[in-house]
């Protein structure tokens, strides 16, 4: 059945937003391709047996997405035995905060290489399969960092505003060639390992929805995806109803 | 079966999107109550009835929007004999364009009393329903002008960009309260009257998704009412697929 | 030998920033202008012999700048009486903060008349002196409320928000035609009476430059004015030094 | 005499604004200290001695701005030998344009490095030689592809709005240590080299100030400089009277 309404690609899964992205989108009825680095794909494989056992389409690929060579290949394999991509999600972040003057270039160059060249690379080979269809979706995960810079961020904002700039500019590109573009900017915490490592009333927080829940976030995207050409949105912000601005 | 979901308040129902929008909130089972001047109050009823004979519940009002005594007497009419306004959704445009010196002050403050103050209005009657209550959507329509000035547009986007900050300021004021307010920035041309009476093409601009159709804008305020509190949206951009930037 | 440069007129001069961009343009060698409430004529006019006391050119209005009428009267009076206006500057405020539900439409409406309303009728007036010349400078004073909307600010957020879509509205039509429409986005306190009677480390904090300097602000002004056309700004920020974000 | 106001960096010095830069800051007493790649370095020679020739202090260096090796030591020799860094200019751009399908990974990197990750380096150097003297100014110049993506600049898009972010993140962290940080974003054509193999009516355009003049943007840079630490501008953007928005 899933094959039938086409593939979605789902870059940069882990525990939190990403596995309820493939999950959401699985639900949805499309073959859910997933990509994790190669070191983690057990886990990743773990993941795709259970949305199977629900009942949906999933693969796992360990991929390094700063790879020219890996992303090329990945769409191909998609495209050729999984279906055509209708749905494209790059969800790679790579939050870290220095002072500038402690700002190394390994830390600039891999931060921006994660979060920016790796969404450069899926969004351009999405454009490259979806364009020429005259249809498709390619969503991008942004975050505060995305439209401000903060005392510690350079790295980080950098690449994060890199991202919503290549976000942009692809909409108005495919725009009119019928492939829809949107960023969201997710705005406050999201439950996941990070978050559960770092406070310990995250049952609390999650108790009252005071964090954003990755299922949660994962219904906007799908409703990103859902929205008729007449009307589509290239930007929108997720925050819980109790963070303060 | 309606009264059970609670109510929901369109301000500002014309031939576009104002239908759209009380046909899509009724349509998820909430009596809609529908304002526009008395004077056109008839097609105000008959739009009721035809929702009505669909399986809804609507309600017809002739109300000044920029009247604070119709306002409040409004709003605990809809408390008191239709049910708790869940969904409160401000719809009122007024765009003209002059160059700067010939925009008369009649002009300028007319503009601003019917797409500002009658927000500003709104929303804080809404507030004030549902803030105690700790639930509820205030939603806004927003336009290009809501957040770019533009040679011509010095009241309509004073009047609109004055609307987009009050949205802002009860996000943040009220979402810790429990109240969703969310900003909608249309951008582009609505299938409507007014297109209809200057564009000879419509038909085949509607033909190919090439405006804004009503129904599908309004699927977006309806996906923002549904958006559960850990991930609220509070502005979202429409476009049509072809419009270019 | 200020006449030879032409006129200045500041309309909103009160203890702090408008008193200093009087003096800072009767530096300039402009033949200064300036208007408060007719009830508070007696201190404009002390100013104004000081400033003619320290060689400058100087001249005190008592104007409700709401009034359309008064308005247009003023500019006819500068131009006939005291040469033709080379620079206006729109520096009235209306800070204000009430939560939503008890902002008053009398609150509402005043800050709109004072902060939006009358740089509108001050921003046209200067429009129909200055275009046809094909010169001039029109700069409007904005504060942090003008590009974000805050917890309490609807009424003062919403006038901001508005003169700030003037400024940008005025700017792109009038640009073309040869004058130089700019706002400036004052994003901290500002030593005056308001502060002075709020805070009692003002001292402390001036000695360190920590709240802004109307002087200094005033430089900024002088400093739009002189940009010359090939180069202009339409929109700047300043804050003091230790102020964070 | 230059010594005694200290050092003016200026990175990135072709034909056009960074050589306007260098002559403004020349003019204000500073030595200049002026970067090329080393294959241009007799120009940048040639343009070292004709500022000297008017008086000024002018140093010529060939330095490639992606080397971190090559920049840490332009900063300790400038330090040593010129003295303390009191203004440090980013002037490096790399406008390119290609569809996103046809932007190879070479050129996104290649953009990157020079636009994007060359001016973290130059903050950075900035900021370890400022932050300890609590004082400098250090200047980026952006574009309109630092605040908004466009068709076709995916690329170039994505590395200036980095640069921008690296400017915001390091403004809220260096003010309040006393450095002044600020992005100028030019928006507009600029004189120069590119302009004139482009267009063939360039003399008519400077001749009715129609194109932006390197010299009309640099003292925009000095006035940026010359602010008083109680009223510090981080953005203002340049551009011709003429431009249509």
């Amino acid at each position: 059945m899933a094959e039938r309404k086409g593939a979605c690609l789902v870059v940069g899964v882990g525990d939190g937003l990403g596995s309820a992205l493939a999950r959401a989108f699985a639900e949805e009825g499309l073959a859910v391709c997933m990509t994790r680095r190669a070191r983690h794909l057990d886990d990743l494989e773990a993941l795709a047996r259970e949305i199977r056992a629900d009942g949906g389409a999933a693969h796992a690929f360990g991929v390094d997405a700063r790879s020219e060579e890996e992303m090329v290949e990945l769409f191909a394999r998609i495209e050729r035995d999984v279906g055509p991509l209708e749905v494209v999600i790059f969800n790679i972040g790579a939050n870290v905060r220095f002072p500038i003057a402690e700002t190394t270039t390994r830390v600039f160059h891999k931060v921006w290489e994660m979060a920016c060249f790796a969404g450069f690379l899926t969004g351009r080979e999405a454009a490259r399969a979806m364009a020429p269809r005259g249809r498709g979706t390619i969503l991008f995960t942004g975050a505060t960092a995305s439209v401000r810079g903060r005392d510690g961020f350079a790295a980080f904002a950098a690449a994060k505003h890199g991202l919503r700039a290549i976000a942009q500019s692809m909409a108005r590109e495919l725009g009119p060639q019928g492939v829809h573009v949107a960023h969201v900017v997710i705005d406050g915490a999201v439950d996941g390992v990070f978050i559960r490592s770092n406070r310990e009333d995250v049952d609390d927080l999650l108790a009252r929805d005071e964090v954003l829940k990755p299922a949660d976030i994962a219904q906007a995207y799908v409703a990103l995806h859902r929205q008729p050409r007449s009307a589509w949105t290239h930007e929108l912000d997720l925050r819980p109803w109790r963070e303060t601005w």
